[in-house]
């Protein structure tokens, strides 16, 4: 249970975009502008770093949506998102670039001062360009985001990763600015209009 | 200096923004969003969140440049900023409530999961409202979120608090979403688009 009213049925970040319409906007275009482009870095490659911290900040909702669709992007089981997050370093999910990468981004988890110039160079070294470098910085950052206003409202979520699955997909294929979505935030923003 | 190649002179997060056109509209608007509207938090209040967070993640740019935004709102000086940021319990800036709302954010700032219904409880036994809290949650969180940006990146920043009140005061005054602002994007944006 919210530790606010939220007067709508959603769990997790859903919710709270409910709830606060106006900040919702930015917070979906910030995701849609991070997760649904193969600039660099596949579609696949961003949500598993999504994944990847936010399992290690414990945040059930966020991990299970987020390694849902994944999992839709690279085509792989549940089963193997629940192995690449307890052990990345031995996943076959992703390359070795890949894995320098998610050290960084298990290094931002921990706080910005924690990436080192030795992790950069690694995953240079190891073919990582600017783009991706600060890309894995920005998702890592701002799922520590999704996950705090998530957890630190104590929504609540479904426990059984399987049932993620259809909205995962649709925002694997469709993003986070679906037209669904929008309707249902813009329909909150005239009811606390009217109420003014 | 950052750990990539900005191609601009610009401290901490402008610099960022500058470099990554895209994600920074809506880091922006969320920002505009939550610390320009004097709605159940003065604008006041509300920097002294983002800044005391900033301090709490140690990151220079972000708890210099709104704690000057906060000086400025509160029309107080940098050495009150500094107090407040070292012994929030005692100072003299902020209400019993505000204090409490302050203790959310600073449990936010270790992790969602550390904010207790106590918390909650005890912010709300001295008047704070459902969107109080929530406000202070989401504004803890995103410096989460700006805090890791700034120093993930390893950008740049001036050490004299004094050096960052003009930027501030314009900060305060006109918000984050300047025309100076978004014309240098934009700029950025189209020289992006003619690289391709």
């Amino acid at each position: 249970m919210a530790y606010i009213e939220l007067n709508n049925p959603y769990q997790g970040i859903r919710g709270l975009l409910v709830y606060s319409p106006d900040t919702a906007i930015p917070l979906l275009e910030l995701a849609n502008s991070l997760l649904q482009t193969d600039s660099e870095l596949s579609k696949g490659e961003r949500e598993l770093i999504a994944t990847y911290v936010s399992y290690k900040n414990d945040c059930r909702f966020c991990q299970l949506s987020h390694g849902g669709a994944a999992a839709h992007h690279v085509q792989c089981s549940l089963d193997d998102i629940e192995a690449f997050k307890k052990d990345m370093q031995h996943s076959q999910l992703v390359s070795d670039k890949m894995k320098a990468l998610l050290n960084i981004a298990a290094k931002v988890q921990q706080g910005g001062k924690n990436v080192l110039q030795e992790d950069i160079n690694a995953a240079k070294e190891l073919g990582a360009t600017d783009k991706q470098l600060h890309d894995t910085v920005l998702i890592a950052a701002t799922f520590c985001m999704y996950n705090r206003y998530v957890d630190g409202m104590n929504t609540w979520s479904e426990e059984d990763p399987a049932t993620y699955m259809d909205a995962s997909k649709r925002m694997a294929e469709q993003g986070y600015m679906r037209k669904e979505t929008l309707d249902m935030i813009g329909k909150r923003k005239e009811e606390l209009a009217a109420q003014k």
